[in-house]
C-alpha cells in the first residue's frame, strides 16, 4: 500500500505542475469549454474569455472607415488648427464612450519652413522644385494652403554651396568605403538616399565627415518605381513625392530643448543653440525628379554596385563638377500639443496602470501613418466603453492615449512621460504601442517579458483573410522567410515565436528606454501599405486604394490589442514571462561574443592584408583605391560576467516558471493584497534594467537592454553599452558595460528569485 | 657509430626526396642562378631558361597596336571577304616568321539574316529599330554595308505574335519561380535579358515552356549605364547597342550539320531539318530602347526584387496586354572557313605537338573579341620564329591556330578537331587557348593535370601595372575576395593557386570536351574591357580608349602562353600533375555529396511545408502564388565509388609525385625512348576522362569530369553525369553517373600508377 499510495501522490504532483488547469478539470467533470489562460485563476479564466469574445465581436470596419476619413480630412501636423481639430473631437469621442477623458498640453519647439531653395549652379542650372503637385483624382491633395511643404523639421538654418558627393545612404560603413574609393566630403555639399538608416542619421554622419550640408531623396530602387506602379496608377511614391520627416540626433527623444522634463506650459527651456538635438548641417529633402538633374552632375568614380540607385542614369561619386547651393531657414516657433488621455479605472487594483496608444499627429493627411492605427485604438476604446456599459469591470485602470507630437520627435509621448515620471514608474504595468496598419502578418516587437503572453494571445485572433490565427500565419512566414535547418528547427520546437527587440520609430520608446517600462508594438505589415511615407499622397484615397481597404486589418489590430489589454488588466497574476527574457538575452551574449571574435578577426586579417600587400595588388592604378589603416588587434574582452549573470537569470526564471505552473491548478482564492504586492514586482521588473547614468554619451536612455543605436535611429542594438563600443572598437567601454549590465543582470535575477519565492509561498500557504 | 651513421642515412634519403634539385647541388658547388623547372634535368633547365628569358623580351606593344589596327579595320565575319582577308594576311606573317603555315578550310551552315521585324501591337504601336547607328567619332562604326546586322545565328525562321512575358534571365529556376507566381508562357513570346545563362539557353527552355518566341535584350543594369558611362563617353554599352551571338543548342559543337565528323568540303551533311542544334522558335537580340517599350506595355504581377533590371519603369510579369509581332527569316546558306595552321617542327619528339589558338573570326570588327587575344598569339609566333632563327629546336612540335568561325559555335576548331581526331588523340600533348583579353589579373581556367605547371608559368611573369608577378598578384586577388577564413587559409597554405574548370565559350571546348585532349583558357581580365560585347562599337577606336589602351596586358599575354608554349615543348618530362587533379576530383566529389544532401533536405522541408500550410499563409490574397508541387524524397545515392575511385587517383598520384621528386635530381640523362613512352602516357591521362557513349543525352560530350551544363552553356558542370542527374532530380541516372565515372577514375588511377612506376624505374636504372 504504502508504495502504492507513494505512487498515487506522484502522479497526482505532477498532474499539478504540468497539466493546464481546464484539462485538469476534466477529471472533475467539467468539461473544458476554452484553453487556460496564463495569470488567470481558474473561475475567472472562464469570465475573461466570455467577455474577451464579446469584445472581439464590437469592432466594425465602417466606424474604422468613418473615423479615418474624419481625421485625414485636412493637414493635422502639430500646431496646425486640425490637429486640435481631432484631439477635441476624439476627447468627445471618449467622453461618449464612457471613459474619463482630458487632454493634456505641452509646449514644444516645432520649426516650420521659412525659406528651401536648391539649385545647381554647375555645370548647367538647375532649380529644384520641392514642391509636391496636387492629383486631379486625389480629393485631399490640393490643400497646399494648409500642408506643410517638404523639409526636414530640425535642420540647423544655413545657406552653402559646394560640390555634391553622393553618398550612398550615408551610414558609417558607407563613408568607411567612400575613404577607400579616395573620396572626401569636406566642404561638399552630401546627396544621400532614404534607407540604411533613420534620416536623422544622415546630416549627424555626414557633418563628421566635414559637409557643408545634406540634401536627402527617395531613390525609385528603394521608395519610388521599382518596386511597383506609382501613384495615383499605383501604391508607389511618384517622381514628385517627397519624405518629410525630423533629423534630430539621438541623444534623447521628445522636446530638444527639455531634455529629461516635461515640457508643460511656463517650463524651463534650453536655448535653441545649446540643444544637441538640432542638426550640425542644413538638411532638405527631395523628391526623385528634383535629384535626378542632380545626380546626372556628379561625375568621378562610378560607384560601388551597392550603392546604385534606379534612376536611368551612372551613379558616380564625385566630388563634382555639380556644384548646388542649398538654403534652408526655419520659424523657430513653440508649438501647443494635445494629447488625449483616457480612463476606465480598475475596480480591484486601481494603482495599477494598463496603458494603450498611438499618435494623432502627421506630416499631412496622414491616413497611414499614424491614423491606420489611431483608428483601431479608437474602436477599442468604443468596444472597450461598450463592454464597461454591459458590466465588465477591469481589475486594473487601463488608460488610452492619442498622442500628439509623435512626428517630430516622440513629443507627445515623451513629454508626458517625463511630466509624470514618478507616478508612472510607479503605477504603469505595461505599455502597448501602435502606429500604422496595413495588410499582412502580426508583427510584434517589444519587451521579451511579455513575449509569451503576446503569442497567447496572437492563437485567439483570426486573419481575416486566411481564417488561420494570426499566430499561424506569422509562424508560418518565420518557417517561409528561415534560412537554414537550425533555423527552421528552433521555429518548429519553440513553443512561441521571438519577438523583436524595439529600437526606435514611435511613441513606446521614452516608455521603455526612458523609464523602463515594459513596452510592445503591434501592428499588421508586409502585404502592401507603403509607398507614400510621409507624403501628402498619404491620404484616405490613397489608403481606401492602395492598403488595408477593406479595414480588416484594422480591425485585426483593434481585435488583438484590445484583447491584451483586457488580459493584462483582468489577470489576478500578471502575464510576465521570465524564462523568454532570460534565453532572449542569453542570445544576445551570444552574439555579442561572436561579434567581438569577428572584430577581432577582422582586424587580424586585415592587418595581415596589409602585410601580404592585397590591397595595393587589387588597386587598379585607373580607379585607384586606398588601403585602409593598420588597427591594433584588440585586447581579450571577457563575456564570463554577462554568461554567470544570464545563467543566473534563467535559474530565477526557471524557478518562478515551475512555481506558475502550480498557481491555478487548485483554483485557490489568493489573499489579494499579497498578490498586488508580487504583480507590483513582476512589472517592475523591467525597471531593473535601468542604470541612473544612462548608456555611454547618452544618458536619457537608461536602459540596458534596448536602446536605438546611436548611429542607425530606428534599429535596435541590444545590450548597447557593450554592442555599440564593440561596433566602434572601444575596447575598455566594452569591458565596462559588461559590467554595468552584468550587475543589472543579477538584479533581475535577485527579483526573479523573490517573485518565484513569494509565488511558492502563495501556493504552498493555500 | 652504428646509430650515428644510420642517423646520417635518414638525412641524405630525406633530402633526396624533398629538396628541390638546384638546392640539392649546392653541396656540388654549382650555385642555382634560376629555381628549378619542373620536367627539366638539370642542364637543360639553364638553357631553357635562358631561352625564355630571350623570348620575354620580344613580345612588342606596337606591333600588337598595329595587329589589331589592321584586322579590325573592316567587319571579318564568317564568309565576309576581311575574314578571308586577314586568314591570308596570318598566313603570309606566319611564313614570313619562319613557320610551316597552311590555311585549312571548312565549308559550314552559318545563317544571316534576311527579314527581322519586331513591333507592339497592342496597347499602343511601336517598331523596333534594330539597327546600331554610326558614331561621328567612331571611324569604322559606319560600315554599314560590309556590318552583319544584329541577329541571333540559327534561330528558327518564323513569322510569330503574341502577348509579352518577361522571364528575367530565362533559366529553369526562373521559370520555376514563373510558375510559383501563376504566370504561364504557353501562348506567349517572352523577353528575357542576357545574362545568368549563355544565350542559346533562353530559347531552349522559353520553347520548352510553350513560348512562341524570344526576343533577348541587353538590360542596362547588366550592360549598360548602370555599370558607367555608356559609349562613346565611357566604355558602357549605349540604349542602341545590341548584342549578337549564336543561340544553337547544347548537344554538341561545331557546324550543325556535322555532328562528330570534319565539314570538309564535300562532307555529307544533315538536313537543315534535322539538325538538333537549330532553335525551336525564333530568336532575336535588341537593345534596351528597343526594349523599353516594349517592357513598359506589360501588366500584370510586379517581378521578384532580383529580377528588377534598371529602366526607369516598374518590370511587370504579364502576359500583356503588350503584344508583338516577331519576324525572323534567314539566308540558310553555306559559308567557307578560313582556319590558320602553323608548325615549328619539333626537334627530338616530333610526334609530340604542344598546341595553341585563339579565334581571328568576329561578329563585326571585334577588336576585343576575338584581336585582342589573337595579336597577342601573333606576336608569340613572331619571337617563337625569332628564337628560332637564333637556333632555339623546341623538343616537341609547336602547332599555333588562327581559328575561323568560332563566333557562331566554336566552328573551325571544332571542325578541324573532328576532320583530324584520331592523330590529334595520338599526338596532341595539350591546347592552351586564348580570347578576348584586357586588364587586371591573370585568370587561368583548364586541365587539372597542369595546374601546377601553370602556377609555375606564373610565377615567372611580372604585371606590367603592379611590378609583381602575375602569380602573386592573382593570388593576392584571390586573398580578397575569398569569403571565410577557411577559404583564405587554403589560399595561404597551398602552393598553386586553383585553376577553374572549364566550361564553354571558346575554341578549347572541343579539345577537352570532345578527344580528351588537355587544354586550358588564359587570359587577362578584371580591370574593364567590357561593354560593347558583340556590337559594332567593338572596334579599334573603342579597345583603344577603353581597354588594355597600351597593350601591356596583351604583351603579358603573349609572355604567359608563350612561356609556357616553350616550357611543355621543351621538357624533357612533361610537366603534368597528379596531385592538384585529384585534390580538385575529391573537392567535386564532396560537392556532389553536398548537393544530393541538400536536394534531399530541400525536398523533404518543402514536403513539410507543404503540409504545415506554409504557403497558403504567406500568399496574399491581392498577389496569389501557387504552392510548388509535392516531390518523392529521394532514394540513398551511394557515392562510395566516387570516394575509393578518387582515393585511389589520389594515392596513385602520390606516389607518381613522390619518384618526380628525385627525377632530376642527380641530372642523369635518361633514355631517350623510355621517356618519350613515358610522356605519351603522360599527356593520354586526359584521354582516359572519355567515355565512349558521352554523357546522358550528349554523346558528343565525351568527358566525365568537365563539361559545360546542358541548362547553362557557358558555365561548367563538373562530373556533369552525376552531377546533372542530381540537379534535375534523376536519381537513378545519378547512381549510374557514379560507377561511370569511378571506373574511369579507377582507370586514370590505374594509368598514373604505371607512369609512376615507370619513373621509379627510369631513376632507379640511373
Amino acid at each position: 500500500m504504502k508504495h502504492l499510495l507513494a505512487v498515487s501522490i506522484c502522479l497526482v504532483s505532477l498532474s499539478l505542475g504540468a497539466v493546464p488547469p481546464q484539462q485538469h478539470q476534466v477529471g472533475e467533470k467539467n468539461p473544458p469549454p476554452l484553453p487556460p489562460l496564463q495569470g488567470f485563476l481558474a473561475g475567472s479564466a472562464q469570465t475573461e474569455r466570455q467577455w474577451e469574445e464579446k469584445f472581439r465581436a464590437i469592432p466594425n470596419t465602417d466606424n474604422l472607415r468613418e473615423y479615418m476619413k474624419l481625421m485625414s480630412a485636412r493637414p493635422h501636423h502639430v500646431g496646425s488648427p486640425y490637429d486640435k481639430q481631432n484631439a477635441e473631437w476624439m476627447l468627445s469621442k471618449f467622453k461618449e464612450w464612457g471613459w474619463d477623458a482630458h487632454i493634456e498640453n505641452f509646449d514644444v519647439l516645432f520649426p516650420t519652413p521659412k525659406e528651401r531653395r536648391l539649385e545647381l549652379l554647375e555645370p548647367t542650372r538647375f532649380v529644384a522644385k520641392l514642391e509636391e503637385p496636387p492629383i486631379d483624382i486625389d480629393p485631399t491633395s490640393n490643400q497646399q494652403a494648409e500642408q506643410l511643404p517638404p523639409y526636414n523639421a530640425y535642420s540647423i538654418d544655413g545657406d552653402v554651396s559646394g560640390p555634391l558627393v553622393y553618398v550612398n545612404y550615408g551610414t558609417r560603413d558607407d563613408y568607411e568605403q567612400l575613404a577607400r574609393l579616395d573620396v572626401s566630403v569636406k566642404g561638399a555639399i552630401v546627396i544621400v538616399r532614404y534607407g540604411g538608416s533613420w534620416r536623422g542619421i544622415k546630416p549627424k554622419v555626414a557633418a563628421e565627415h566635414g559637409a557643408l550640408g545634406c540634401i536627402i531623396y527617395s531613390d525609385p530602387a528603394d521608395d519610388g518605381y521599382a518596386n511597383g506602379e506609382v501613384y495615383p496608377r499605383g501604391a508607389w511614391r511618384n517622381k514628385d513625392a517627397v519624405q518629410r520627416g525630423s533629423v534630430t540626433d539621438t541623444y534623447f527623444a521628445g522636446d530638444p530643448l527639455t531634455p529629461g522634463w516635461g515640457s508643460v506650459p511656463g517650463a524651463r527651456r534650453l536655448e535653441i543653440k545649446d540643444s544637441p538635438l538640432i542638426t550640425k548641417i542644413p538638411v532638405l529633402p527631395i523628391s526623385y525628379s528634383d535629384a535626378q538633374p542632380l545626380l546626372a552632375s556628379i561625375q568621378g568614380q562610378v560607384v560601388p554596385e551597392k550603392w546604385r540607385g534606379a534612376l536611368p542614369l551612372t551613379y558616380h561619386l564625385g566630388p563634382g563638377p555639380g556644384k548646388v547651393h542649398l538654403v534652408v531657414k526655419s520659424n523657430w516657433d513653440t508649438k501647443r500639443l494635445y494629447d488625449v488621455i483616457a480612463k476606465l479605472p480598475g475596480a480591484e487594483a486601481a494603482g495599477q496602470w494598463v496603458m494603450r496608444g498611438n499618435h494623432h499627429d502627421a506630416w499631412v493627411n496622414g491616413a497611414s501613418d499614424p491614423l491606420s492605427g489611431m483608428v483601431a485604438v479608437l474602436e477599442e476604446a468604443r468596444a472597450l466603453g461598450e463592454l464597461h456599459k454591459q458590466g465588465w469591470r477591469p481589475k486594473r485602470t487601463i488608460i488610452y492615449a492619442a498622442w500628439d507630437g509623435e512626428e517630430p520627435g516622440l513629443l507627445g509621448s515623451t513629454e508626458f512621460l517625463e511630466t509624470h515620471m514618478e507616478e508612472l514608474q510607479q503605477h504603469a504595468v505595461a505599455y502597448i504601442n501602435s502606429d500604422n496598419n496595413s495588410r499582412g502578418f502580426l508583427r510584434v516587437s517589444g519587451s521579451h517579458s511579455l513575449e509569451r503572453f503576446l503569442n497567447g494571445v496572437a492563437h485567439d485572433i483570426e486573419d481575416p483573410e486566411k481564417h488561420i490565427s494570426v499566430w499561424d500565419r506569422a509562424h508560418l512566414l518565420r518557417i517561409a522567410d528561415a534560412t537554414g535547418a537550425e533555423v527552421r528547427d528552433e521555429l518548429r520546437k519553440r513553443a512561441d515565436w521571438r519577438i523583436r527587440a524595439l529600437g526606435d520609430g514611435s511613441d513606446y520608446a521614452s516608455f521603455l528606454d526612458h523609464a523602463g517600462i515594459a513596452a510592445v508594438d503591434i501592428r499588421f505589415s508586409g502585404e502592401g501599405g507603403e509607398g507614400q511615407y510621409h507624403s501628402i499622397y498619404d491620404d484616405f484615397y490613397w489608403y481606401t486604394h492602395f492598403s488595408d481597404t477593406q479595414f480588416i486589418y484594422g480591425r485585426a489590430l483593434a481585435q488583438t490589442a484590445g484583447t491584451a489589454i483586457m488580459r493584462l488588466a483582468d489577470a489576478d497574476l500578471l502575464p510576465f514571462d521570465f524564462v523568454g527574457q532570460a534565453d532572449t538575452i542569453k542570445t544576445y551574449v551570444k552574439e555579442l561574443e561572436r561579434l567581438f571574435k569577428s572584430q577581432q578577426d577582422e582586424i587580424r586579417e586585415r592587418n595581415l592584408e596589409l602585410q601580404e600587400g592585397v590591397f595595393s595588388a587589387i588597386s587598379d592604378p585607373q580607379k585607384p583605391t586606398q588601403p585602409p589603416a593598420r588597427m591594433e588587434t584588440p585586447p581579450v574582452i571577457s563575456f564570463a560576467p554577462l554568461q554567470n549573470s544570464s545563467d543566473a537569470l534563467q535559474k530565477a526564471a526557471q524557478r518562478y516558471d515551475a512555481a506558475l505552473k502550480n498557481f491555478p491548478a487548485g483554483g485557490f482564492k489568493a489573499n489579494a493584497a499579497t498578490l498586488t504586492t508580487l504583480n507590483e514586482r513582476l512589472y517592475k521588473s523591467e525597471r531593473l534594467f535601468l542604470s541612473e547614468k544612462g548608456l555611454p554619451g547618452r544618458p536619457w536612455f537608461k536602459h540596458q537592454i534596448y536602446a536605438p543605436g546611436a548611429y542607425t535611429g530606428y534599429a535596435v542594438k541590444t545590450i548597447p553599452a557593450v554592442r555599440e563600443a564593440i561596433e566602434q572598437y572601444k575596447w575598455t567601454e566594452a569591458q565596462e558595460g559588461v559590467t554595468t549590465v552584468s550587475d543589472i543582470l543579477q538584479k533581475e535575477a535577485a527579483s526573479v528569485n523573490e517573485a518565484a519565492a513569494q509565488l511558492e509561498q502563495l501556493i504552498s500557504a493555500h
